[in-house]
């Protein structure tokens, strides 16, 4: 079963990866009802999103691959004991593209002066600053991180880290330092720009809050690129409005529509706000990402299926 | 006489790096009344927007500086023979970035999803090529061109550029190839992105019109940092009116307001177009940018105070 929106344009390249006579199913995602009442027969979903609903289905499952690095949208404790959980990733290069862009743009101003262009009046600049004065913050220093930290170093800037384990090696990443998630404080009194990378864990739930987005400063822009509610949603709205966060690019969000493609992203106006930059968690979609996706989930299929282990393995129900 | 509306946040630092009892005299940008009507006692002249009618009242000028780049709006003919003109430049970091991050941007559909899920709307991504896969092409390789390239480069781009001495080592700057602008059909067919950052001259006047847009085919994006007339005005629009260029970044116009503030930049609607970013001639404007402006200028000054020859001339009248 390939419940990923994404794959669907791999279709062929998928389907000839696979060991002959596999039977491949691809229903339409979001579409729970369907799946459940096929899911019965399946060894293999190839889905980030699989709630207790859908998990409960799949008696016969051996493997759940999410079709990226997430893994928040499946309900392990409800799949079949012994079902292994895998991911992927080759969305780095992509992310690292929208951070570094959106980035730019924010500390410029080159939105809010597109805005009043467009209606015949020629902004004053504010004489920002470059990449290459500033200091950015990696909240999370996995694929993500440290791609989007090769292409700011290009620009000249300097770089922090905190990630989970507190396990990167500054001098060898070229960081300033780096830390774990006790040093969260210190990056954010530090950087300029903040990129949030980390996945969400109980650890990790609003780990950025009122008090986190005042440490960053009036004068910083946060980059959210993980999951929306690793940084408060009340609190990120009010320092936006209030001016007291300088900007924000937000790819990530706090409500996801039920059919995939309608709704506003969360129940503050985030829309009303000209200083924020708001995409429908595309930043890592591009055509290599899916490409090398089917690429590692077809070859663990090709694994399951000759008894070899699994790549990529995040966890075991 | 400084006459430019960005070197005054830098007046304590200008006037303290000129010789002792240099009077200064810091007249409204635009007003050419005052400037002509004080204009007769300076040597020097710090603009360059110099007009016929404010060079004739410069009797006994002998130096008119550009606090940027470009000199197309100093009237040469019109000065005092023996005027030296000079530029000065250091934008490059800056608009390298605003380069990057605008190609990125609408390469990658940003602003379109942006606006999109503003009316909560996720729009389906068309899964676009990342840089790494692309080949930009340069239309002028100075300090802008050649500092553009060194970003591109480090997201794994490929580069081809051609200048107006064809004087490019290829070799040197890791380009496929580089050549004169008799090899702009080429680049324009070889390129995804192009960077315009020629100067406006009468050889490249509209140099990039309709046959051109239609060589660089309907995926491909335009970058223009040089001078809006490089690419003619009538041709750009209706090929971003019908899509037959996909999007173009536009930093540089056709029509700049007389009072420096308040005027739609183009006889057509660019504002109406949602695959531009059209931003009021601010790629360049950055603390650094002016700081490093204003030491090369008080430079020039002492120099010319000591009677010793002048840095960065680019002609003399």
């Amino acid at each position: 079963m390939v419940a990923d929106p994404h794959l669907a344009q791999f279709r062929e390249q998928f389907e000839a990866a696979l060991p002959a006579a596999t039977l491949v199913h691809w229903p339409a995602p979001k579409d729970y009802d369907a799946l459940r009442s096929v899911l019965g027969d399946a060894d293999v979903l190839v889905s980030g999103d699989c709630p207790a609903e859908v998990a409960a289905a799949g008696k016969r499952l051996r493997l759940v691959h999410a079709a990226g690095a997430g893994v928040d949208g499946i309900d392990v404790a409800a799949l079949p004991p012994g079902t292994v959980i895998a991911n992927t990733f080759h969305h780095e290069d992509a992310i690292a593209e929208y951070a570094v862009a959106s980035a730019i743009l924010l500390r410029r101003g080159f939105l809010r002066q597109d805005a009043a262009l467009r209606n015949g009046t020629w902004e004053q600049p504010t004489y920002p600053g470059l990449l290459g004065e500033a200091t950015v913050g990696f909240v999370g220093f996995g694929h993500i991180g440290a791609c989007a930290w090769r292409r700011f170093r290009g620009f000249g800037a300097k770089g922090v880290a905190v990630s989970r384990r507190g396990d990167v090696d500054a001098v060898a990443e070229h960081l300033l330092w780096a830390g774990d998630m006790d040093d969260l404080d210190a990056l954010l009194e530090t950087a300029d720009l903040v990129v949030v990378s980390v996945p969400l864990t109980e650890e990790t739930r609003a780990v950025i809050g009122a008090r986190e987005l005042k440490l960053m400063g009036p004068s910083s822009v946060l980059v959210n690129v993980g999951r929306g509610p690793v940084v408060d949603e009340d609190a990120l709205y009010a320092a936006l409005r209030s001016g007291a966060t300088a900007g924000a690019a937000l790819d990530v969000w706090y409500d996801y529509p039920a059919d995939g493609r309608t709704g506003h992203p969360s129940r503050h106006p985030f829309h009303s706000l000209p200083n924020v930059l708001m995409t429908p968690h595309s930043s890592g979609l591009a055509r290599s990402t899916f490409a090398r996706r089917a690429d590692d989930i077809t070859a663990n299929i090709r694994r399951l299926a000759a008894g070899q282990g699994i790549d990529n393995v995040v966890g075991v129900a």
